[in-house]
């Protein structure tokens, strides 16, 4: 089977995207970015709401990213049009009127997780309860350090990359240390409603990289890729012949022994050829402090850059390919079953609102 | 009303565009640039003519502009074609018969106001008379600084912000200063031939950013904007009561009790999404020496700076946008006028000059 | 007549095309470049092999470049997969099965003359005896330095600078040095199987550049320009009236009584408008020592340098011109019979096996 690399990804309208980290959003600082190619203007107020609006003035097109913010309203700083925060013009200067259609697109924008996440779809449309449960810095149980990378890659490059971890072994040999054993075993893998699960436990380990167990272990990993490309995975070391006792099924996550730690990761597309991958990570307080925090993003900082230089290397070549396919492998389940589902929930309103957009 | 922002702006062909300025054209080092999208060689002659090519060598199209000057002709580097100041290829080394068609375009060009004006229209139906009566160094009233911008935008749209100064309340609020009450008044527009004079009385102020006065004032400001993108503006400070006196009508010049001043702007499109921005400002030299000369020439370098951050995020903006349209307000009387003025320019043989050629 | 200078240039793909020096192709570093657009992947095995894969792995496009030697075989280090030399995966991590299709392009490839030639043609068409007889570092009778340069223009337009030395009268005036009546002159021109040779007798003369003569002398310059695009020539000093002598007929290199010297030069389309320009030069060592060499290479820094200057010019205006024609002068006999070579050799089975590719 092959399939086409070069088709344009759909993406799923109806979900939230991570637009910034809570603490990159300081008060009456306009932030603009583009999700879907969408150009979009944050602003978080005074009084700590925080407001998106399409970042496009109706009179000359100017970014209202680079407006002031006046209360709960964003002044355009070209010629001074004032937006309310349901992106309607309520003040044109010099002029008494205000016509009907002098306002911009409005988005639905929940500060949630330390994320801010902004709903593609309609704003009316938007459940809060689809925000996927991330673990924030106000989590009592986890030290989490955090960071992004923008990458000159379309996301769906980043997604398939993070859906199938057999990349361990190559892309990251020299970072986590996965080693080449780690590819020639499959993961189990579970279809969700909205993304799938993957769950592996590697038995009579030595642990990884900087965490490594001076006597044999269990370790299980355990990871929900959600759309519309959330990461949350949590991992922990475990006596040996644990995985045994439990016939594989997953472990209670509070008797591991060693080594517990949480990631939550996001890939957004900001155009069809760039992303912004956000993630954090770090240890729970019992296994782990600052110092094993700052370790691991170290850590971090070294494996994303391995993938950052594969998988812009690997849009490049797509880019210079007259007829892209692919040739999935037995590792490649988790990515078909996501793409699959994106693909069906882009369809059910999602594409379409897109094309009425 | 809307307005589709993204059509090709239409240019007037028969008109005279600045190249430089005439102290950055030394004698003998030929100077390339594009107007209009046309390849462009100018050269000084040390005889101290000017003349402008098309920068594009008959024999394999390398620039006349990496050439050198012999006389008042210009020699292509590459393989020695000479060139006289018509256009004409007046020898080919080691071949005897040259060509009928061995010539290149050949361009109207005048000294003038301390600029390098070309016409792009047919050199023999270039009218000097065209000419905008700039105010040049040599002027004995106005000590001048000057300068030159790049702009990464369409010409049109640093037209639009120069025909439109409400947007001095806004993108200069740290510059100009003007005040948020300045976009709330309108200015007096008047159609020209050529095209649209903008004259402002402002009563009772205390003058602006470095041109303060202790006592209250009424403050004048006249420019004329031409064709194709020139703006000639004379401000000054008149007695409390000079407005009303003169029922608003402009006041004699000389009578200006105070900041006295002159600005030439040319705005010269390079390509359709390319420009340079050329200014020149200082006092009169009754109301202001060297030091008053420099210090409007740093407000200006700041100010100039917010009207390129602006305009090249606009124009940023309309490029990434389907269809963009845009909506105008009542400040946009002087910008509709002109724009008016230059289709209907360029449709008298300007746009249907530019097809055959 | 005139020329279309914009059509797309034909390349002839039964051709060795040089791919690097063999000196920068260390064992077990595989390398990637593009020759013609197609991405190809070179490595030197430990066992000193060389061989040369489409740079894209047939899972997800990943360049294989980016991967890992391992003995014969090549690892993309994406997700694992492993590549003979043959251009067969012969291991999928995880997965027992390896489909059919699982093979990327193989290209033939010689290491010769210090150079790495790759055949650009289907690989068992490949012919050595087609390889250009360029002068390695291994020749005994020359002493050669050697370098590369980038340029961003299409290969043709550096071939047909190497087609016409005329130009050295101008784009050189500053460093070879061959004065003004060099481009008054013509040399004579001989068609070849595969390609053209230029000669030239230059009589009663002091030299040129770095390499002056105290008293008169004839000098003679021959060069064969091969397909693709490769330049073999040698230049010497000979007793003034030897060309006479010999009734300009070539003179037999040894009676050389100084000067006497080799460069190799090769032309290789790395894309549609972007090529390597690989060259090597040096004194015979009867002529020349090390420090001879180093002039003449400090000479060729300065000189190719020129050229690279005037061919971007000249490309960068070709980009821009809407019909871009050129007006072959009779300096153009070389250039005009090599491309249409170039045509033919394109047309038989060149641009045919392109399009089935």
């Amino acid at each position: 089977m092959t399939a086409s690399a070069h088709a344009p990804a759909p993406y799923v309208r109806n979900a939230w995207y991570v637009a910034a980290w809570s603490q990159d959003l300081a008060a009456e600082k306009p932030f603009g970015l583009t999700i879907l190619g969408e150009p979009i203007v944050l602003w978080r107020t005074a009084s700590n709401a925080i407001h998106a609006l399409e970042d496009r003035c109706v009179h000359r097109l100017a970014p209202l990213s680079l407006g002031r913010c006046e209360g709960e309203r964003l002044r355009c700083m070209y010629h001074g049009l004032l937006f309310d925060a349901a992106g309607k013009v309520v003040e044109i200067p010099g002029q008494d009127i205000i016509p009907a259609q002098a306002r911009v697109k409005h988005y639905a924008v929940i500060e949630r997780h330390s994320w801010v996440w902004v709903w593609m779809g309609a704003a009316e449309t938007a459940d809060p309860a689809l925000i996927p449960p991330a673990v924030g810095f106000d989590d009592p149980d986890y030290l989490l350090g955090h960071g992004h990378l923008d990458y000159a890659a379309e996301a769906r490059l980043i997604n398939d990359n993070l859906l199938d971890f057999s990349h361990l072994s190559y892309v990251h040999a020299n970072s986590f240390g996965a080693g080449p054993q780690f590819a020639q075993t499959q993961p189990t893998i579970t279809p969700l409603d909205r993304g799938v699960r993957v769950q592996r436990w590697r038995t009579n380990t030595f642990g990884q990289s900087n965490r490594k167990s001076p006597v044999p272990i269990d370790t299980w990993q355990s990871y929900d890729f959600l759309v519309p490309g959330v990461l949350l995975m949590w991992s922990g070391q475990y006596k040996l012949g644990a995985a045994q006792a439990l016939d594989f099924a997953p472990p209670v996550m509070d008797d591991a022994i060693g080594g517990l730690n949480f990631t939550s990761q996001a890939v957004t597309p900001l155009t069809g050829t760039t992303s912004r991958y956000f993630f954090s990570w770090g240890p729970h307080r019992r296994h782990g402090d600052e110092a094993t925090r700052d370790a691991m993003m170290a850590m971090a900082g070294m494996a994303f850059a391995e993938d950052k230089l594969m998988i812009e290397a690997q849009q490049r070549m797509i880019d210079v390919t007259a007829d892209p396919r692919i040739m999935p492998t037995s590792h490649d389940r988790g990515v078909i079953l996501f793409n699959r589902l994106v693909k069906k929930l882009a369809g059910d309103g999602g594409e379409a609102a897109r094309d009425a957009a």
